[in-house]
C-alpha cells in the first residue's frame, strides 16, 4: 500500500505554499498519497490547529501527518517527529500543535528533534520550514527513513503542551470560546457536549449571550430538528457544542469570530419541549 | 486502473470538510484517485450544484461521483447511490442534486437507498453525512461493493427531481437567473445558447438589464472579440449564456450574485455589425 | 514512476475550473499524479504567474507543467509546449507566462505550437483552453506523446518574453512593485535580495514609504528576529525582498495590493544595531 502523507496548516489556499509542499513530498517520495486535510487554520492560531488535527486524525489512514502553524519559524523553537502507538508519525514545530493529536493516537512512543540536514532541503530558508524542513522530513519518513536518523531522541514529556481554550460551567451558565466558524456560519465552541454532561438537554430552550445581544436557541440533534431560520444548539461532527441556524448563518447574526467569548444559559427557566 | 472518486460539494475550502472526506475515502479504498471537482457551490443551493455536476461529469473518468449539497442533513431525507448506463455511480442525498447528471450519463439503470450501516462509518453524526455516509459508501463502491448491498432498490422514477431555474424568452426579450459568478466576474445565466436558437446572433448588440441599470453588450464567441473593457454576451464553457467584460469584471459592474434575475433585450433595434 | 502533471493558474478555487482540469488529465492519463501548485494568481496578471512558476518549479518533480493565465484566450495567441534541458515540459499560452520558468530549468531545447486536434478535447471552447487544450495536451505528453506530434516546431527565440516588473535602486533608495501579498499579510516585492547586494544590511533600520505613510522597519532574517508587532524587511522563501510584521499583517497596515509601488530608503541615517 502506498504511504500516506497528510497536511494541515494555516497557509490558506490563495498562495502557493500548500502546492509547493505537495511538490516537495512527491519529489522525495513519488509513491506518496498526499491529503490536504485543511489549510484553513486561522493564521498562527496554534490552539485551533491542535484541535482540528486531534479531531480529524482518527478519520485518516495511518501515515505521516505534517502540521504547520508556526508563528516562531526561524527562531530557536525545535522541529519534531513524534511516533504514536498506533503507528502514525506527526511532523511539525514543537509548539503544542501536534501533541493533542499524538496523545489521542494511543499515546506517544518516541519523539526526535529534526536536526539531520540530509532529510531537509539543501537550502533551508528562515521563513518557510513547511517546504524546507517538515515536508521533506515527512516524505523521507514515508519512504522508510527511521525516526532515529532524523535527530536526537527527545523526552516526550518535554514536548510543548498545547494551550487549549477551555470553558467554565457554573450551574447552568456556560462560558466558552469560539473555536471555529465554518462556511455555513456554524459556531464551534471550545467545549464538547460530553463535557457538559447533564447540562445539555435535547429539546430544551436555552439563551445564548453573544456580545450585547441575547438569543433563544433550542438544543437538538440536527438543524432539521428546528424550524427554518431558528437557532439550534447541537453536538457538531467533532463532538463540540455548536450554535447554528437551520438554513441560516449564525456567525453573521451574532458577529462571532474565532477567539470571541460566548456565554449560554442552559436553563433560562423558559418553556421548553421536545422538538 | 485505479478507481476514481470525485467530490462536488458546498463545503467551501476554509474548513476541513473536504480533507476529511478525502481521508475517509483513502482509508477504505487506498487505491482510489480522488478528484475535488469543486467545493465552491453556494451553501445549500441544490440547483447550482445539480447544474455544476451535470455540466462537469462528462469530463471526468468513469468512477464514483459523490455530491453533497444537503440542507436537510440529519432529517428523513434518504441517501442514494445511482448507477448509470455508462458505468458511473452517483452517491449523495436524494434531493435533486444527482439526478440531472445521472440522466445525462446514458440514463439511470438502478438506484439504492443507503441503509446498510456496514458501509458507513461506525458512528454516524447527524450533521456531516459527507464524512460519515457518502464518502465511506463511495469508497466501498470504488473498492468493489455492488450497489444492492447498500440498501433496498429504489424506483428511479421516485428520485427527487431537481428544481432548476429556467428562463423566459418572449420575442427577443430574455429573462433568466444568475446561476454562477466566477472569479473573473463572468455571469453564467440559467439558459443555454442552444435553448436561445436563432435569438442569439454573433455580432449583434444587445441590451442587458441588471437591477435598475442597462448596459449595451455585444454577442460574440470570446472576450477577445470585443475591445478591452467592453461587455460581451457569449456561450461559456458549459454551454450556458454568460455576460463578461474583456479583461474586466461584469459581476462587479452589475452587482450580480447567484439567484438574481437578469433580463436581456436580444434585439434592441440598435446598430450591430460583425465583430 | 508515475508521471507528474502540475497546474498553476489564475482560476481561483471558488469555481470548478481546477477540478475539471484534474478530471480531464486523469481521463487521458489515469496514472498521472496531479499537483495543484496554486490557482491563486491574480486574474490575468501574467507577470505574477510567471514569477510564481519560475520560483516554484525547482521544488517539483520533473514532469509536465501546465500554467494558465490567459487574458487573450480564444484570440490568435498560440498555445505552446516547451521542452527544457532538465527534462521538463511546460504547456500553456505563449504570452510570457512559461518562459522564465523554462529558461530557469537548464534552458529551452525545443518548442512546439499546439495545433494537432487529436491531443485536444473533441470540442474546443473559445473561453476555456485550460480544460480543452492545455490539460489534455499535458496529459497526452505525460502518457508519452512526443512534442513533435503536437504541432510545428517553434523557434524558442520567437516565444513571447515576460514583462516582469523590475526595480530601481538609486544610491540607497529602492523603488519596487508589490508582486504578491500572502495570507499572512507579507508583502513580496519585485526585487531579490541578491539583486540588492550590499544595500541590504541585516540589522539595519530602514524606512518604508507606502502610499503617503512612512514606517521604520528592520532588516533581518526572519520574523522572530524582531519584537512582536515590529516591521521586518527580509529575504522571503522565494529569494525576494519582503516586508512583514512579526505575528502581524503588513499588507493591511500599509494597504498594499499587488501592482502597487513601494519605496524603501535602505539607509535613512537613523541608528541601527544588530537585532
Amino acid at each position: 500500500v502506498a504511504p500516506v502523507v497528510t497536511l494541515l496548516t494555516d497557509f490558506g489556499l490563495a498562495d502557493g505554499y500548500p502546492g509547493v509542499c505537495h511538490a516537495v513530498i512527491l519529489r522525495i517520495c513519488p509513491d506518496a498519497r498526499v491529503i490536504h486535510l485543511t489549510h484553513g487554520i486561522e493564521p498562527q492560531r496554534i490552539a485551533q490547529g491542535a484541535r482540528a488535527l486531534a479531531g480529524t486524525i482518527a478519520y485518516a489512514p495511518v501515515g505521516v501527518h505534517v502540521a504547520v502553524v508556526d508563528p516562531c519559524v526561524g527562531s530557536a523553537r525545535r522541529g519534531v517527529a513524534i511516533a504514536t502507538r498506533d503507528g502514525r508519525v506527526f511532523v511539525g514545530p514543537d509548539n503544542g500543535l501536534l501533541r493533542p493529536a499524538a496523545e489521542a493516537c494511543g499515546g506517544i512512543v518516541a519523539a526526535h528533534a529534526l536536526e539531520e540536514p540530509a532529510y531537509m532541503l539543501p537550502s533551508v530558508s528562515r521563513t518557510f520550514h513547511g517546504r524546507d524542513v517538515f515536508a521533506p522530513v515527512a516524505a523521507h519518513v514515508a519512504a522508510g527513513v527511521p525516526l532515529d536518523r532524523l535527530g536526537p531522541a527527545v523526552d516526550p514529556a518535554s514536548l510543548v503542551a498545547a494551550e487549549l481554550p477551555g470553558h467554565r460551567l457554573v450551574g447552568s451558565f456556560l462560558e466558552a470560546e469560539v473555536d471555529n466558524v465554518d462556511r455555513f456560519g456554524n459556531i464551534r465552541l471550545s467545549v464538547t457536549v460530553v463535557e457538559l454532561g447533564d447540562a445539555f438537554h435535547s429539546g430544551r430552550v436555552v439563551e445564548v449571550h453573544a456580545g450585547d445581544d441575547r438569543y433563544y436557541a433550542r438544543c437538538a440533534e440536527t438543524f432539521a430538528d428546528v424550524a427554518v431560520g431558528d437557532i439550534v444548539l447541537y453536538e457538531d461532527s467533532t463532538g463540540a457544542l455548536a450554535v447554528g441556524i437551520n438554513q441560516g448563518d449564525a456567525a453573521r447574526l451574532m458577529t462571532a469570530t474565532p477567539g470571541a467569548r460566548i456565554a449560554i444559559d442552559l436553563d433560562p427557566g423558559v418553556a421548553s419541549s421536545e422538538p
